[in-house]
């Protein structure tokens, strides 16, 4: 049971610290961080957003997508016809560009992330994820809600 | 493609924070921090370690380690014959009480956290996480001895 905990949370811990590095690393070539980079790849998947929607999506904090956005914009890859929250952001030409090099980058990384496995192999690994995921997100959420209550 | 990107990347993300989450508000009862925890943990199941032996354990930086050995030895939890960094560390009385009790609170936590799956499941997700976990190492490392070298 242990063992589980430990095996999990450490690779859980090494894939996540990978993705930032490997995010930074091929992303440095555009000279953009990951935030910039989530919202161009939303922004390039879905269409135009707003921010609160590119929130949302990003699990990103707000500041930080605010801060991404103000970024994006005063560098020509996204446009928005005022700054309000629910105004949505359309990419330039340039953002376009950019988008899909990400794009092209992203699936790259993923065929080579994923080498070995199987399509079947995935899928269990993925519902796996979602139903723990599900479990942690309800296990964490009252605790959070007791906090400061009560010290037990 | 890009749709697995975001879903994996998106449950890494959630599982990541809501394990520190649950850390946190967990053990904020013994007045104890993720790093400390994850020491105390270890002695607990492994029994007596030197700050290196945990440095490799924790997958936590060696500073955090140090800051958290030294919290550690302050508020009686563990003992170490002489500070230097080969100096094996064990658990006092309340350093043992404490991992028990840790050490249940995990148990409980993992079996809430994986209800629902097959052990055949659990199997193919632990493989399938081992597998991505070592490409994204390897994936992630040479770009990491290029930094600064080249910007493409």
């Amino acid at each position: 049971m242990q063992q589980r905990f430990e095996t999990f949370t450490v690779l859980i811990a090494k894939i996540s610290r990978s993705i930032r590095r490997i995010k930074a690393e091929e992303m440095s070539e555009f000279h953009l961080k990951g935030p910039h980079v989530s919202c161009l790849y939303y922004l390039t998947q879905l269409g135009p957003l707003t921010a609160g929607q590119l929130c949302d999506r990003c699990e990103e904090d707000k500041a930080a997508v605010s801060r991404s956005l103000e970024y994006l914009e005063q560098n020509g890859y996204v446009t928005r016809p005022d700054k309000r929250y629910r105004s949505p952001l359309t990419l330039t030409e340039k953002g376009q560009e950019t988008g899909r090099a990400i794009a092209g980058k992203i699936d790259r990384l993923v065929e080579a992330a994923s080498e070995g496995l199987t399509p079947e192999q995935r899928q269990v690994m993925y519902d796996a994820l979602t139903c723990i995921s599900g479990h942690l997100e309800r296990l964490a959420a009252p605790r959070k809600s007791q906090n400061g209550e009560t010290d037990l």
